[in-house]
C-alpha cells in the first residue's frame, strides 16, 4: 500500500488542508461513524447513554480525535493512513464563515495538539489531511457541536 | 473479501451505530448517489420528474432504503456489504438533537422494519452499521424529508 | 479497473443523476478536499490565503471544477473516474428545494459547459455520476456559496 498526499499551495503559501490523498494499493479500507464528544463510560441503555462530556468544543473535539485514533488502531489502521475527515460544526450560521468561527478556532487549536503528539506529520505546517468543513444546524444529541467523520486505508 | 463492523458500546450498553466497519480486499466498491422518497414512477422529464411519493417521512424513508437495497443487489453488493450510510433529515433545527426528533424517531421505526425483513444483521440489537447523522436546512427537491448516500463492498 | 455508472430512470426519462457507480478491481482512490472557488493566486499565508474569485456562484463553481479537474490528473485519475460527487451548496434554505435554486441553477449551468467541453461522457443526458446535493448554513470561508468533494477511482 502507498499512501500521498499532495499539499496545497495559494501563491507561496501552505494551506492548512491538502489537494487530496492518493491511496495506491490499499489492503482495504476503514470507514469511521461519525466520531463525536459521546461520554463512552456513561452507563445506560440508548438514547440515555448517548450524553456529551462536560468541556465544550475543546473536550468534545479531544475526544471525537481520541476515538478516531484508538478505532482507527483497533481495525488497523492509523491516523497517517486518514483519507479524508468531514468536519461537522453545529451551526446554525457562520456570517465570517466556519474556518474563523470561535467554536472552529477552539476545535482547530486542539486538533493541532492531538496531531503534535500523536501524528505530527499530520500538523497544518506539514502534510494536513484533506477535509470538507461544514456547518450543520443541528447534530445527533442535544449539546453535540462537532462530528468527525473519516475513511482511511488499510496497512498491510 | 473479509468486511466486519465493530459494535460500539457506551459503559455494558450497545449503542445503535457502530463504531466502523473494517473491509479487507474487497473486490470494489458501490458508491450509489443519495437515496430518497422521489417516486421512480412519475413519468416525466427532470425536473417534473422528481416528485416525492405521499406519505410522510415513513414512505419517504421506506422507498429510499428499498433502493438501496435494489440498487445494491443490481451492482453486486448488499445491506450486508453496506460499509458508511450518511442519513441527511431536513431540519432547519432540531434543538433537542436530531435522534429524538419526530420525523427521526419515525425513520428508524420504519429502518428498523425494514432492516428486521431484509437484514435482520443490521438491526440496532444486533450489529448495526457506522453512519453520520445530520441535519440539514434543505435537499434537492421540494417535501423531501429525508437523504439517504450509501457506500458498499463488492461481494466477491 | 472496470468503472461503471447506472443511470437512473423515472418513468421512461432519464435523471441527471445516476443509481450509483460500481468500481471493480481498482488500483486505489483519490480522495479530494472540497474543492472551492478560492483564488489559488492570492499569495498570502491562511487564513489572508483564503479569498474567494469574483465573479459569484458561476465563477466558483468552475474554478471549483477546474481545481477537481486538474488535481485528479494529477493524481492519475480523471473525471470520468469520479465515483461520488457530494455538492453543498451554501443555504441556509431553499424554501422549493436546492435544485430549483437560482445558484443551483446557475451552477448546473457552468457544470454542463464544464462537461461538454473536458468530460461529455458526464453531461446530463449522457451519464451523470451519481452524487448528494445538500445545503449548508455556511460553508468554511466568507462568501464561498458552493464547495464539491469527489472521490474517483485510480486508473490501471
Amino acid at each position: 500500500m502507498e499512501i500521498k498526499t499532495h499539499p496545497l499551495f495559494h501563491g507561496t503559501n501552505q494551506m492548512m488542508w491538502a489537494k487530496g490523498t492518493v491511496v495506491k494499493e490499499p489492503k482495504g479500507f476503514v470507514f469511521l461513524a461519525g466520531s463525536e464528544g459521546l461520554d463512552p463510560n456513561v452507563n445506560e441503555p440508548w438514547p440515555k447513554g448517548a450524553v456529551v462530556v462536560e468541556g465544550g468544543i475543546e473536550a468534545q473535539t479531544r475526544l471525537a480525535l481520541e476515538k478516531i485514533k484508538s478505532r482507527l488502531e483497533e481495525m488497523g489502521s492509523s491516523l497517517e493512513n486518514i483519507c479524508h475527515l468531514w468536519w461537522y460544526l453545529k451551526g446554525p450560521e457562520f456570517p465570517d464563515g466556519i474556518a474563523y468561527s470561535p467554536n472552529m478556532i477552539k476545535a482547530r487549536k486542539v486538533r493541532e495538539e492531538f496531531f503534535k503528539e500523536h501524528a505530527p506529520s499530520l500538523c497544518m505546517d506539514k502534510n494536513p489531511p484533506p477535509s470538507t468543513l461544514l456547518s450543520v444546524p443541528s447534530l445527533a444529541f442535544k449539546d453535540m457541536l462537532i462530528e468527525i467523520t473519516v475513511i482511511a486505508a488499510l496497512a498491510d
